[in-house]
């Protein structure tokens, strides 16, 4: 796979239709030239949303208007919709739709800024789950002082089995294998003390079946070990807990930078010092969140994604598909063919 | 009670006994001058370092030696021994002997920086717990935004009943009402999202419990919430967690500050900006955290901490020991007199 077509939500989050449209833009300027975009959403309210785009603040980007398909979706969730009445209630939505592409061969990956708890149920039962997945799980990425490093899960999961945990697990390797080209992926295991009895019963019965996975399990990692990426045992590339620890530390770092910076700022810090500083540590550098498991690639994106966040976020749905990202789950998870688009 | 006397454990930490000693002295030069010092451990070892101190670096702070008594210990307790052997095996132990003055009358507050199992293992069999209580719980500080947060339980506990974590938010507001002087504290619950019914099984159940407890709870409070000490709901005083999550967050939170000020530094940005701004970040202007629910005050300090840590974690025993926090403590959880030394 050399080229990636990825069906972009025009509808989801709190800024489309503009953000996404001009995300979409924005990708396509920075992207290969084979690579195309599929904005999915109510057709006219796109068209509308482009031109307007053109006829202003990114009419130097018109020439890349001819890689984006628009595939009209007649039905728009809500951010505050339940899970379960988007996926029945509305068959025609942006999200179905988009993600049925995929289904049909007409797609490669799937993006939404849009309502997380729908996108997760409609991926699962439009894309399904690889045979030996028991539940799909977010995956993170997180800033470092060394190299950025994958968080699974994410929130997906509240309440998880060690069988569930070493399974995400697997999922994070492939992620920043395929996707952010590491080596034999290192896993760490979360937790309140670096020794194999510390922890909660799940995390303790984990790290006895992490060590005899296979995987390349480097032991615990506690909360102190996530700033660097390391433990003192080395670095490590995959960090693996259950969905509630997961989203509150992931939201608790989205929100804790900010604030130094604000501390700073307040001190008399420069702007631009700042800025500079600390871009990496913003998380819309990162794009989106896969949801891994699914048969296919469905990214999530955060609701507050800014255009640049969502450009972001089609470029790692590209990077995903063209690495392949799918068939490599499918080879950790130990099954045989996939059923793959190759 | 005006005048606290404090025991400090002069064996426990990394930095012992320079540190602890040290920081006996730090402390009575900034507190009023009814307030004491135990220092408990091998009386030559203490008298040698004091001697050492004060012909050095601390030789302004010779007046205050008259306000502390040396209190003799035979055993020291290991940074790595199990809680289980130094409970048994050393009853002689600084901590033992300084926990067991409590006990007799003799002193009013302990105050460790060594190894914390042993320090909660110690303080339950001796000081026993209010007749109530299941399990102590360990309560940190958080530097904010706004006004600090105490979250508890930082790690005493890692797998908590819904009834246990309802305990923890009592114990948290008598120490956020009698230490921090917060009236009518408030408490989050927290969790992944703001809704009621957000959260895993224990939080949700325990979300119930709390909104029927007669606490002035303000519901759940995310990640992104514990910077700013504020939800969409308004500033909370404590956050209620079971030891897994509280742990990994507090070490985080205490390495990404440095991880961000590295950033900074390589940035170009200046020392005194950065140590000036981020001053109250760091955890060792908190000293020293509470376990609650013992019969008594039992400070559980960094086993990394300096001098300026321990002084910090003495002043904060002071606090707690005059603000009469254990009585307290007795008042919330609904019991009579709680035969606390008054």
């Amino acid at each position: 796979l050399t080229l990636a077509r990825v069906a972009l939500d025009g509808m989801g989050g709190d800024y489309a239709p503009s953000a996404p449209v001009a995300g979409a833009l924005l990708a396509l300027s920075e992207l290969d030239a084979e690579h195309r975009v599929q904005l999915v959403g109510r057709e006219s309210v796109l068209r509308d949303q482009l031109r307007s785009h053109l006829a202003g603040e990114f009419s130097a980007l018109a020439p890349f208007t001819s890689r984006i398909d628009i595939v009209d979706a007649t039905d728009v969730i809500d951010m505050a919709e339940k899970p379960v009445a988007a996926l029945r209630g509305k068959p025609n939505s942006s999200m179905h739709v988009g993600l049925k592409l995929q289904l049909e061969g007409k797609s490669d990956a799937f993006v939404s800024a849009g309502n997380t708890g729908a996108q997760m149920a409609i991926s699962t039962v439009v894309l399904r789950l690889h045979h030996s997945v028991a539940r799909p799980a977010i995956a993170t990425v997180f800033p470092t002082s060394r190299e950025p490093i994958v968080v699974v899960d994410s929130g997906a999961n509240v309440d998880c089995s060690p069988a569930e945990l070493v399974q995400f697990a697997r999922l994070g390797v492939a992620y920043a294998e395929s996707v952010f080209g590491r080596t034999n992926a290192s896993v760490g295991l979360l937790s309140i003390g670096e020794e194999a009895e510390k922890g909660n019963a799940v995390v303790k019965e984990t790290h006895q079946l992490l060590a005899a996975s296979g995987l390349n399990f480097q032991g615990n990692v506690e909360g102190r070990d996530l700033p660097k990426g390391a433990s003192d045992r080395g670095p490590f590339d995959v960090v693996v807990c259950d969905g509630f620890v997961g989203n509150v530390v992931l939201k608790f770092y989205e929100a804790v930078a900010p604030m130094i910076a604000g501390l700073l700022k307040d001190a008399g810090a420069d702007d631009k010092l700042l800025g500079g500083a600390l871009r990496h540590l913003d998380y819309s550098a990162y794009g989106g969140a896969p949801l891994l498991g699914v048969n296919g690639i469905s990214i999530i994106a955060h609701g507050k994604s800014s255009a640049r966040a969502l450009k972001n976020a089609v470029k790692v749905a590209a990077r995903a598909a063209t690495a392949r990202l799918d068939e490599h789950i499918g080879e950790l998870l130990g099954e045989g063919q996939t059923g793959e688009k190759a």
